[in-house]
């Protein structure tokens, strides 16, 4: 690895890079019943096999009339109309509606041949077998046409949508109970570092345990896909080079997380370096936490190194990974982005960035008499205790000199 | 039911009812795999077994130095210091450092006897055996101390915290690899309505595909709970009680999503007011959509009557009854709001509300040029359309009268 390629890229950059090379995405397709699609991504247009509602439905409690006969009708002069009967819910009208006829109709009650509107209920009055109509319709008035909702063969669900309940929802109103899905793409997860053991281990002196494999594994399931863990990886060349072929055969997207040393990360490069091409994209992220982050594409997948802080490791995943895994998700290109989850709170006390980089700032979170107060977690490495108090991040754009205490914040939750 | 029992409450006024009634939350709780509890309530308070990280560890790549060795020196007058080893990654120093030695040391390597401080790599220069020390350091400088993340007994998780990914990892990071956490409470979802017949049937004319069972579990499962189904009722007194009993017997809540006319609605409040003390509390919110909301508290259990019309109940399932639900996984009541998934986006039409009541406005989400586009999506009762179409909410605060269109608008994200 020559040493000028130390080459920092724009968190922006690095995903539009990343994009621009997967030509594999939406990997796999799976048929799954639609009540259990919540979450996954569609893919096939969705078309509607009929028209729907598929009859002349009422769109109010009232009663269907032939709106010429209410033409000109007000409070001082009422139409009166005989009551023919009552459509009854889920069954079709056994009569007709001839001239100055009416008939009860609930909300989304089957229209009577012969009647073109429904006149509420709250302008009616009703005295014996006779309805006084205080308020004329207009033909069509209230009442919902047969391919109103939704027509036969228009797309109501396009390929790369994320699965909603309203999705769901609407699959289910057509009558479609299985729907074709992107299958979950795998993203391995590899620790590495000497000092690093397994956590249900007692560390000796020197160790501390692999808290990245558990915590990534959390945020990859988190974000919709399938984890599979490599374990840790000892400092040595050739080991991490096995194991990180055996995860990019195996996987969609490898993660690396390296140890905090420089040692572990050059290690971490040369392996990048000969996984396969293109190989190393890039060697850092105008990111605060995330610089020493690297990016790779070998064999047709993303690979990653993400810092061996378990804070910056995630702040990286959350940046960068996810929107990668999106696509791997097949979720479309164009798709709105998802957004984060925000609470506003005031800020306890005064932020400065002099990094030039974007830069999160995890916070803590208290209430204090209705208001939500953020709290910066500074310390150089209070790895688990700033794991345990972070809630959010407060985002700071690049450029900016920071926040003064007193301002109120937007905070990205991390829940 | 006498007829002046109309009360339209407010959501917060509603929510905070039901919590009040509510004492039976966080109701069981269970024993898992810390790698599989994110999304899950910790049902206790989890203390630090021992201090972390246990020893004093480097929080630079550089040199463990006696502190005082390098006082006064600068880059015109370095201190010289020579190499007495290099610290292995996860193994205690084999040696001591004495006056004017230095010994090589990595992030997180841990600290050799005799050392007080860590000197920055990119503050020495290496000659042979010699270092030179561009930089003086005071005692503790780059130096984590043995309790300086995490003390012994000290909380790190809080009882009702919502476990993240970062939680993960500092339960990890302790070497605690399972978790006490509340169980999920179970969620009886009953459709009513003479029309609504199961959506894999062919609806004969006049009737429609019951919606909400399955858009009401995606959501319930989304929510953390688990869903249960009891089918579709006929509007039938008898009926709809028996199956109301025995959901209420099975499950920690209750929904019942009533069908779109009056009549069903009557029949649920009949239903509901007859289930158990203290019954029925409210008749209606001031929301819209979901008027027509009912809420009750039978048997120490939240039950909730849903406006029929999919979307509106899926708008008072998220805003009334998640909230709800939370306190039934057991999540604290001073916990933070989740806050909504939310976007920025340029509102295409103008949205007059004159309803007096707080307002969510669905809309389509589209990219034009980089930009989001916000529509809103009206119509009387496009419900499959609507579901299909709608990506979020635009929320109108009580007492607006509405927003321009041109404004930018904070879309609440549907998926």
């Amino acid at each position: 690895m020559p040493d000028d390629f130390l080459k920092l890229v724009h968190l922006n950059e690095a995903v539009g890079v990343l994009k621009g090379l997967m030509t594999n995405t939406g990997l796999t397709t799976e048929n799954i019943k639609v009540e259990n699609a919540c979450g996954r991504v569609a893919a096939e247009d969705i078309k509607a096999p009929t028209d729907m509602p598929g009859f002349e439905r009422s769109a109010m409690d009232g009663f269907a009339v032939k709106a010429s006969d209410t033409f000109g009708a007000g409070e001082s002069l009422p139409a009166y109309l005989n009551i023919a009967g009552e459509i009854l819910m889920g069954k079709p009208a056994g009569f007709e509606i001839r001239e100055s006829e009416a008939a009860r109709i609930s909300t989304g009650g089957m229209m009577p041949p012969g009647a073109d509107a429904v006149v509420m209920v709250e302008n009616t009055e009703v005295d014996g077998g006779t309805v006084e109509v205080f308020k004329g319709v207009a033909p069509g008035e209230n009442v919902i046409l047969k391919d109103e909702d939704v027509s036969t063969g228009s797309i109501v669900i396009s390929k790369g949508t994320l699965i909603s309940p309203t999705t769901v929802g609407a699959m289910t109103g057509l009558g479609l109970m299985e729907i074709e899905v992107f299958g979950l793409p795998v993203v391995g997860i590899i620790s590495t570092g000497d000092e690093v053991i397994p956590p249900d281990r007692e560390p000796s002196p020197g160790q501390v345990r692999d808290i990245n494999t558990c915590l990534l594994k959390a945020a990859v399931e988190k974000a919709g896909c399938i984890s599979k863990s490599y374990g840790i990886v000892k400092d040595e060349n050739e080991l991490l080079f096995d194991t990180s072929n055996r995860g990019l055969d195996d996987c969609d997207c490898l993660m690396i997380s390296g140890g905090s040393s420089m040692g572990t990360r050059d290690l971490t490069i040369e392996v990048l370096g000969r996984l396969g091409e293109p190989g190393l994209l890039a060697h850092g992220l105008y990111l605060k936490p995330g610089k020493p982050t690297l990016i790779a594409y070998c064999r047709e997948k993303p690979v990653f190194g993400l810092p061996g802080n378990p804070g910056s490791a995630l702040a990286v995943f959350n940046e960068l990974v996810v929107p990668v895994l999106k696509r791997l998700r097949g979720e479309a290109a164009e798709n709105i982005p998802r957004g984060a989850r925000v609470v506003e709170a005031v800020l306890e006390t005064s932020i400065s960035s002099a990094t030039g980089r974007m830069e999160l700032v995890p916070v803590s979170l208290e209430k204090e008499n209705g208001t939500i107060i953020a709290t910066p977690i500074f310390g150089k490495s209070n790895l688990i205790g700033t794991l345990a108090r972070a809630r959010g991040n407060i985002r700071i754009p690049e450029g900016s000199e920071g926040i003064e205490a007193g301002a109120t914040v937007t905070i990205e939750l991390l829940d």
